[in-house]
This record gives C-alpha cells, structure tokens and sequence, in this order.
C-alpha cells in the first residue's frame, strides 16, 4: 500500500477500505505518512466526503493510536456528555449531578477552554481547592461511590486526532463534516462511556453556521457510536446566544449551582433537563421524555442534585460550602455596567463576540498555555426577545482593570437590537 | 497574508490575486510556506481550478524562482520547441535542423527522459562525442553561427517548479491542468524563446488522456505563453501508437536521419513538417501553411537541413560520419523478433507498454541517477491500419542481454490486432 494511491482514490471519489484508512492513520502517527500526504488527503476528504462506514473506520483507527480508558471496574450504565463548543456552556455541571443523583454513572473526561468557548476544567478550577488530575483508580472509585467524577482528558487519547487536528488548523481543512465526527468520536469512544449525548451547537460562532451541516455532522456522529456500540443521541442547540446568562468561569459555576436550586434561567434549564432526560432514556432509567422530565424535575426540586454535586465537589478536593457562600469564590476587583444605545427588542446576541470579550477579560485563553482569571467575566442582563430602553443595563462585565472600553464596545455590537420582538429556539433538533 | 487563508479562499472556489500566489509560490521556495500546506492547495487547485489569469500568475510566479536564460545576444527570432512526453519522439532531432537551416534560430534547453518517455539529451548522447553541456556564452555563439543548438537544461530553471512538482507526485496531485501548464510553462518561458511551440500527447498512455482535457491544457498553455508576449503553438497529436518505427536511443537518432534525407517513415514525417510550418509562420518567415509546407519540403530536398544537422553534431563535439554510417553508433549485441499471434489489423500500439518494455531493455532510466544504454530498443514493423498474419514480425527487439522474454510479452500485449481495419489519424488539433 502507498499513500499516494489512497490519496488519489479518495480525490477520485472512490470509497476507501478499512485497512485503506488505517494505513494512513497509523502511517501518520508513524511518521511514515508524510504531513504534506495527510493534509493533501483531508483535502480530498474535505471536497469528496466520506461515508459513515468510512468515517466509522477513520474513528477506530484513531481511537487506537492512543490509550483507551477501560470503565469496566464501574458497575452500571456510564454516560458521558460533549459539546461542540459553546459561550457560557455549564451544561455539564448541571446534569452531571442531576442524572448521578438519579443512580446513573456520570463518568466524564474533559478539556481546558481555547479561545471564545471556557473549559469545563476551567470551570471547575475556579472552586477553591478542586482538582482535575486524579488516578485512575481513584477515579473509578469515586464514580462506584458518588456516581460523578470530572477528570482531565489524558494526553494520550487519540494520539493521531491531535496530530491531524493541528495539521488541519493551518491547511485550511478544519470544515470537513466527516473530519470534524471522527475528530470528536475518537476521544468520547476512548473515554469508554456506554451512552454518549452529544451538544451540536448551530450559529454563527458554531463550528456549524446552519441546521443543515449540523444535522449531517449529528446524525454521521449519532451513526459512528451505534457502529461502535454506544448509545448515541445527538441535540441541536441554538448559538444565536450565549448560554444562560453568565459567560466567565465563577460566574458559570454560581449559575449552574443556582440552576441545581431550580433557580436558573430558562433557556439553560431547559437544555439541562432535555440532556439529563435523554441519558437516562439512553441509560434504560426511563422509557419517555415526559417520564425522564418528571425525574428530572424530581431530582432537583428533592435537592438529591444539588448534594451529589456537594459530595462531587468534595470527592474531588474543592470547598463544598461554595455551594451555600458566593462569596468563596474569587472576585473580580471591578464591576462594569454595559447600557443599551436604543430601544428594542433584542434580535441576536452574538456569541462568538461575547466569548471574545470574557477572553480578553481573561477569562479565557489564546495558547493552552496561557493561565486563566478564574473570577472575571460576563454576565447579561437581557436575553434574545427582551424589550430594552435605551440606557437600559444589556450586561455586567466583571473585570480585575479597569479600562474596559474595548469589551464595553464589543458587548454593543455584541447585542442587536431591532424594533420587532423576535422568538429564539433553543432546542432545533433531537438526533438518535 | 497567511498561507491557510490562500488556501481556504482557493478551496471555497474564489480567485486568488497576483500577490497571493506569489506569496504562496516564493513563500515555499523560501521554506516559509510548509510542504503540508503547499499540497493542501494543490489539492484545492486539483478540485477548483485556476482562471488563465491566475495559471500565468503561478507560471509567472515560478520562472521567477530561477534563472532566466538572456538570448537577447542572439539575433533572429528565437524559436523552442516542447512535447508532453512521447515515445519514440524525435521530433526535436528533425523539426531543428529544418528550421535552423531556413533562417529560424533553434536556441533548445532539453531534459533527460525518465520512464516510458524517452529524453532528447539522452538519443543525441547516442552519437559518438557529443556534449550536452555547454557554456552559456558557446551556446549563443554557436547559435549566432549555425542556427542550432540543444543543451542539458539548467538545474536553476524555475525553482519552485522542481520543488512543486516532486511534492505532487507523491500527494496525488500531478493531474491538475492549471499546475501541469504552470510547470511546463514556467521552464520553456524561463528558456528565453519568443516562439514556443508545443506538442500536447493525446492518450492512454500520455498526461492527457482525452481531446476534451488536451484541448484545454494546450489553450491554457498558449494563452499562458501569449499573456507572456510570447508567439504560441500546440498542437494535439495521438499517442495511441508511438511516433514512426524506432524506440530506443540510437535507433530513434537513425530514423531521424532518415527522414531529414527524405525517407522518413510517413506519421513521424507528417508531424515533424506540421511542426516545422508553424514555427516558420510564428517566425513571420512564412504566411499560410502551404507556404511553410513547401519551405520545409524544399529544405529536406535540397539537403540543406540534413547538411544543418550535420553541422549541429559537429558543433557539440559529435561525428558528424554517423550521417552516412550508421554502424558508427553503438550496437546492440543480440536482436529478437515479435511474432504476431494471430491475422487481423493492428488498431493500437500501447505506447506506454513499448516505452516500458524499451525502457527495460536499458533505454530509459528509471530514476534520474541511472544510466542509459544507446545502443537498445525497438524497432516496429508494423503500425496502426497495417493488416498481419499470424506469424508476421511485429517488432524487433535490440538488446544486450538474451532473454527478452518479458519484453516479448510486453509487446505482444502492446499490439491489439482486431478483426476490421481502422485508421488513426496522428494531427487531432492546431491550438494558436
């Protein structure tokens, strides 16, 4: 076999075989596929396609360059849940302790945050004292114990995803549907959950700018974990918006913690309960929706949720009384108010900017390098469909300086007001 | 300006400016732009294409790499000549001599062959004494004195060309129109003619392998040469049977004699007087091509082109007695004949299979670092509309080892003999 032959195969439009795919991979991983092959070969991908059968074979290949972490010492139905990248997403500190409280295991490998969207990582780091490295052992131990457990994801999952996804970054071969599924598959089949739900944002700061690209990467990601065992569903949510209010690392965690109260803003209870509900669909805990809700609900309104989200806090070293006292989280020095220029309604409020915004803050980070200011941040005062006056408060930045204007200005173009009230829909698809 | 955002714009189908392809083509001869991205864009290249605007900018962009040959101490109207790659074609051998002795200035930088397709540098090394390698300041004097010279092609002639093209033959991008005109062209315009004409092989075994495509690389590459001031052109000729009898070295040099005194076989003299007649007509040294056919016949009739050829050899150090002793050249030790297997019509002579089988016997090289024996070949006894029987000789095989039984096998399978007769017709197309 030859690279170049499986290059001009693909370019020709010809399906590739099994051993085909993962004699590129492995080569690559090798180094005896040059990069220049690789990138010439997502190229053709990129223009050509490939099917879900293909796309199942380049995840497997992938999913073998590097470790696979075997959850089996865990007793019951583990599930595991990705977003494809969000601005204010703490879906994950939310229904993580709402379906562990109900007896599912929430066994979860996460990132750290690059650019407009935070880490779950991050977030949880600005907890005082909570740690994200944990051995394995004691991570498969905490999930037997408490149900939920939210580690870093290891440096060697996926060896030949990070490879290719850095090669893709600067040859122009990122939008690539089947690239972008095997991508994200190779890491969440590594990570050994049984039941997989996926977050596939829609929008303009989406990797997926409209519903119809979303809906082939969701079903092709939805086909790759049922060839490979898993129980899949994939949700379309609308990015035409930040999610919730709060956008900022302390500021996420005192809105989750507030949504585990049941006091949370509607759009992102909403997204939280219909994630929860379909795991435990998928984990066989419940046969409807209607009936995952009502759990759901319960699971909340008892407070199970809130404490297994005390008790994950403290398996994992963090201070649980954050959960009772704000005010032990860091705080920003300043509080800056962003006031609407017009009256209106609000239309749009452009994610991508507002991520933009909090990163600049530093809330975020540009380079995996960079350490991030756990206390700053954003959060909105009005959301999409909300009347507002001009001088109207939009948002609150949290910031430790004191010029703000770049953010300030951001936020205004951020916001787009209109004359006529506008609905926004979170939720655009369920794929299963 | 950044390499990936050239390549995305290409890969979205939008065209790119003069400065991003220079960007793109100096930035990788520099080293600045990677080896992964240049075949990325490639690829982008293959599936988008280029405008003939953009084709010259990236041919402009390329000559500009290396050296310029400055033949502006020759006077007269400089004239070169180009084949995509054919097997058993003299061409140059015949088509320079003619010219040169009607006044024209033949001023050739040539190549080595390398696999099936024979190189010109390679049959006139084939005459005992002769150099390829001459001083820049002896090739214009000699061009001044006698009309006509052949030279080894520089190693500094568009630079980035060189780089480009060993990357495209191991990332599946070598059949792109815009980077095979691009390639070509770069080199004939860095070789200094201000008449360029073209011979574009049609066929199985050639770079195109329909009408349609041929057509569009020689349009592009005349209109190439014409944004470049230069006078164009391309003529498409069938390579569904290699040109006149003789494949191999020395052999090929013999029919080339042959023909220059006037008894040439009838395909290969047909080309080479269509060839002649238009570079008289781009040298404004004749008007219609009646007028040039005559000029050319008259120049092999009266010995004045065979007297030029003579000259030529002289010049570069070769025996000018090989002209009228053939037993001068190198033989080979043992010949072997073809036998036709069956009755019928010969209706195609793989090209491709008779290079390689020649190509085998030791007169082509596989990699640029071989050598070449020039004393082995093939000679044909029978061409495309010949009728044979079952026993007939098709080909003669000249060697220097004795088992040819591969070769024998090779040609067998190169010569279809089918029941009907069918015409071939060499000349498919004039492009101006």
């Amino acid at each position: 076999m030859r690279a170049v032959d499986i290059i001009i195969k693909k370019r020709n439009g010809e399906i590739l075989s099994k051993d085909e795919i993962a004699f590129m991979v492995n080569g690559y991983t090798k180094g005896e596929v040059e990069d220049y092959q690789m990138s010439a070969f997502a190229m053709a991908v990129y223009f050509r396609g490939m099917t879900d059968l293909e796309t199942t074979y380049l995840t497997e290949a992938m999913l073998k360059t590097g470790d696979e972490l075997d959850l089996s010492a865990i007793k019951g139905v583990k599930v595991d849940k990705h977003s494809t990248g969000g601005v204010g997403d703490k879906t994950t500190l939310v229904v993580g302790p709402i379906v562990a409280s109900l007896g599912v295991k929430f066994a979860k490998m996460s990132g750290r945050g690059l650019g407009h969207t935070g880490g779950t990582l991050d977030k949880l780091e600005s907890i005082p004292g909570f740690k994200i490295q944990i051995a394995n052992e004691d991570f498969i131990k905490q999930v037997n114990e408490i149900n939920m457990a939210v580690v870093g994801q290891s440096a060697n999952l996926a060896l030949a995803d990070k490879k290719l996804y850095s090669l893709r970054d600067v040859t122009g071969t990122v939008d690539s549907i089947p690239l972008i599924a095997s991508s994200i598959m190779s890491k969440k089949l590594a990570s050994g959950a049984d039941v997989i739900s996926l977050d596939v944002k829609v929008g303009s700061g989406a990797f997926m700018k409209d519903i119809e690209s979303a809906t082939k990467l969701a079903e092709l990601m939805v086909q790759i974990g049922k060839n490979c065992g898993r129980s899949m569903t994939a949700i379309l949510t609308n990015m035409d918006e930040p999610l919730g209010y709060a956008v900022g690392n302390s500021l996420e965690v005192i809105e989750a913690i507030n949504t585990l109260k049941g006091n949370g803003p509607k759009d992102f209870t909403d997204l939280c309960n219909i994630f929860s509900a379909h795991l435990l669909i998928d984990a066989k805990l419940a046969k409807t929706e209607e009936e995952a809700l009502e759990m759901v609900n319960e699971a909340v309104r008892s407070g199970k949720a809130l404490e297994t989200f005390k008790k994950f806090v403290k398996a994992q070293g963090g201070n649980p009384n954050v959960v009772d006292d704000y005010s032990l989280f860091e705080q920003a020095k300043y509080q800056f108010e962003v006031k609407a220029l017009r009256d209106g309604y609000v239309s749009k409020i452009d994610a991508l900017t507002v991520g933009n915004a909090s990163c600049l803050l530093g809330a975020g980070r540009e380079k995996l390098s960079d350490s991030v200011d756990h206390a700053v941040g954003i959060v909105l005062s009005k959301k999409v469909g909300d009347k507002v006056s001009k001088g109207d408060v939009l948002a609150t930045i949290y910031a430790n300086k004191n010029d703000v204007k770049t953010e300030t200005e951001m936020l205004n173009k951020a916001f787009i007001i209109e004359n006529e009230s506008k609905e926004m829909k979170l939720i655009l698809k369920i794929v299963k």
